[in-house]
């Protein structure tokens, strides 16, 4: 079974999430410099996730480059991904109209784990349809950053109750480490 | 005729679709767990349709592997079957903004009746552009699951107007049939 | 220079169009059937530009199958067309909630009007590229659709100020005259 | 690594923005051609934005058409220019409702230089990539149009709150001159 239609219409899933989230930036009435100051929490928050669904897109991108086939449980391991991923637009829009207060800010990091979840089923789902010494195999290796990035969230959750912004830094946090794409692969594959 | 762009576009069409679905969960304007409760019946006539419209994906994704050519006819047969999974984001809507009441429970199996009735006739279109041996043939057999869907909605659809949570129950009840992708062309391709 | 991507881009744009003009039909709040009343013109002149949208995506495939290579000029030429074609939903949208009152329905024939011009244009500069014994050559001919249409949009447009309604079924026939695909370019492709 | 998914990535995404643009054209209530009015500078700020959108596509398809293949850094290069392409819709629509007001009109040159920027970093991401001998290092030559871009953008910014039709007015002198493809690579490819 080929995988171009898995990676394009996963493609098409995200660009259009990662598009529709800006219709959130609702465009003010008025045309003088203040009117864009309530906009602010609502940027930030759709730039964190702006840069969250380019790392799943970057990262998605990577393990399908190593993949030589897929079967029907990738198609619904990717389904469900792309189920976690869709709540995106609405827990951004949440958490940037409410300035980033406590119960937005801890179920944006409750469907962030989710999708981490989701992924790491994912890869489990292409990894039982490849060999262990596959290109896969030692590309995905221990999957160090995939790991830290659900304690993260586990630690973020609960701190949001505390103090919404620390927890909001500590999501910043994953995605700074993300954000260099997964060498592994690329180092792997180049070999 | 090369069979690409009718899955480009049907992909570009069901990945829209499953997208601005999540466009009718909107964003409260409280901060508290109390402002999500209205979205519950909301959240889950979306996660529904979101697993519908996954099932058509990976079916459709399935039937075209087995295809070899497309025509004109089957062009048509497949922008009619899109047009009736375009209406599903509004039934979704409707259904879970009105808690699953008797009338929108029943248009959505309606749409969804109509849905799979356009699915069969793609299903046909594409058997009179291949042989009776072929393997598109030999996978589609008998088809079981499209006709027992079909009989279900023709059932669930005036039991919405007795009691429509049994209705939305039956809706259910399809999906998880159909959740296990469609592996008679799986296992054709396989030999 | 390859015609892939303008292909992909067109397939974006068109399954963009056709699903957004769907969000002009608003869930109602109520569950009754009589909620649903109000929608029966908008569902209609949707299910009218479903159908152009569908006939523009299936001719620009078949047009695209005759084609061997592209340039800049064909590139602005299809975006030309592109430009149009976004205009439906708005156009749609305003007849549709107007119960296809005379201005609404003139504008949607001055659009359907302009479209159909940028069409002959993408076809000519397509012309531009390819020799007159080409496939696309044989295959577009004299192009007697495409002249009958403009013929009728430009009687529609200033009848529609008479009776919006004769107008609007000059419309319903233009789009059943193209609803056959292309044959001229499946039967020339074939030889 | 291969190209293929960051252009179908970026024609999926340039896609969508293009299409949801013109949901700012408002359907109005109205029947009459004064319902129109209003939106008459929306139309001509869509329309502006359209033919951005359309050449940053159309260079996009030309760079991407002269390159061999893409990195880790490519790819995060690219969404990049995606970040700041994606916010021009709202933009569009802040200077089309403000019929075209100081503060908006400089806001939409802000974006339209960053976006040119993120455009120059990525032929700089693309060219460590590529030889100095190689068809894109020639194609790209001097950039002679991307630097005189964010020049104008640089001095109509501050002029916005000065003239801001004056200002408006170099934007389109920027499009204009765009708006013939990027004959250097066509050239260089031809040879």
């Amino acid at each position: 079974m080929s995988k171009g239609r898995l990676e394009a219409f996963s493609d098409g899933v995200i660009a259009i999430l990662i598009t529709i989230m800006v219709l959130e930036l609702k465009v003010p009435q008025q045309a003088g410099l203040a009117a864009l100051r309530p906009l602010i929490p609502i940027f930030f928050s759709y730039a964190l996730s702006f840069v969250f669904l380019g790392i799943y897109w970057s990262n998605h991108h990577h393990l399908l480059q190593a993949t030589q086939h897929v079967d029907g449980r990738v198609l619904w391991a990717n389904l469900h991904l792309l189920f976690w991923l869709s709540l995106i637009p609405f827990v951004t829009g949440w958490m940037g109209e409410n300035h980033f207060a406590a119960w937005p800010v801890a179920l944006y990091g409750t469907i962030m784990l989710a999708a981490a979840v989701a992924y790491y089923l994912l890869t489990l789902a292409l990894m039982a349809l490849h060999a262990s010494n596959s290109v896969l195999a030692t590309a995905l290796g221990r999957d160090f950053k995939g790991k830290v990035s659900i304690v993260i969230y586990l630690v973020a959750i609960p701190l949001a109750f505390l103090n919404s912004w620390f927890a909001g830094s500590l999501y910043v946090l994953v995605a700074v480490m993300w954000l260099v794409p997964d060498r592994r692969i690329e180092k792997t594959l180049a070999r």
